[in-house]
């Protein structure tokens, strides 16, 4: 399988469709899933072409997963959450929508499930969640 | 929170109690699920300590997805899967039940939904399905 550099992801690195970015450092950038499954539901992107997990080289997963991690303690601070539930779907059979490598960060509660996938969120209240995790990651840097 | 010595996952690594093994390297070792949501569903876990990904060091992490990554190449071939989930599940509310750091790596097939979760499998079918991954990874040494 190829990597295909008009997905929506490459678009959004490029910086050619907007996003709801919360976090960039070198190697990844963190955006808000606009079908949130939970508030809060960020996306962990490399900024360099992987099409996937399965395609990507180990300093791509270590730097996504380094990410992840800094996104799970901002989201439980963020949202007050009670754990954290990481996804992440490789080829359209593994539940993969984007063809760009990319790690589901979800903020969970005690006995709250996780939305429904493919809908729509309210882009009011995303912004608000993205505001809430940028303060969190603000007021941590050293 | 803190790590728990007894946690079933610490136990399988001690060998105190018994698990269906496919591999094992200087970090990690991975052991069929035997409450699987698919047929070859596998476990990735770092042989040191740690509760989930939250308190995970970047090495564990790294670690770990080196292995989810040869993992998901394996379970491609030996059940001809058409694509690969990973889940990591942190703290009870995030979906986590034995804590010790493990992913969650399920071979997918073309609308075929993974199973529901905490159903205890059939041992011998487990059985089968990590023969088959260890023929796989055994051809695959050069």
């Amino acid at each position: 399988m190829t990597y295909d550099n008009e997905n929506i992801f490459a678009k959004i690195l490029r910086g050619e469709i907007p996003s709801e970015q919360v976090y960039e450092d070198d190697h990844t950038v963190v955006i808000m899933d606009i079908m949130p499954r939970a508030n809060g539901h960020v996306l962990v992107i490399p900024k360099t072409p992987a099409r996937n997990m399965l395609d990507a080289t180990s300093a791509q997963l270590t730097a996504c997963m380094d990410t992840v991690q800094k996104m799970g303690h901002a989201l439980q601070t963020a949202f007050n959450a009670d754990g954290i539930t990481l996804q992440q779907f490789n080829e359209a059979a593994g539940g993969q929508e984007v063809f760009h490598l990319h790690f589901h960060v979800l903020p969970r509660h005690t006995d709250v499930k996780p939305g429904p996938p493919g809908i729509m969120g309210d882009m009011t209240l995303i912004k608000e969640n993205a505001e809430k995790i940028r303060g969190v990651l603000n007021s941590s840097v050293s």
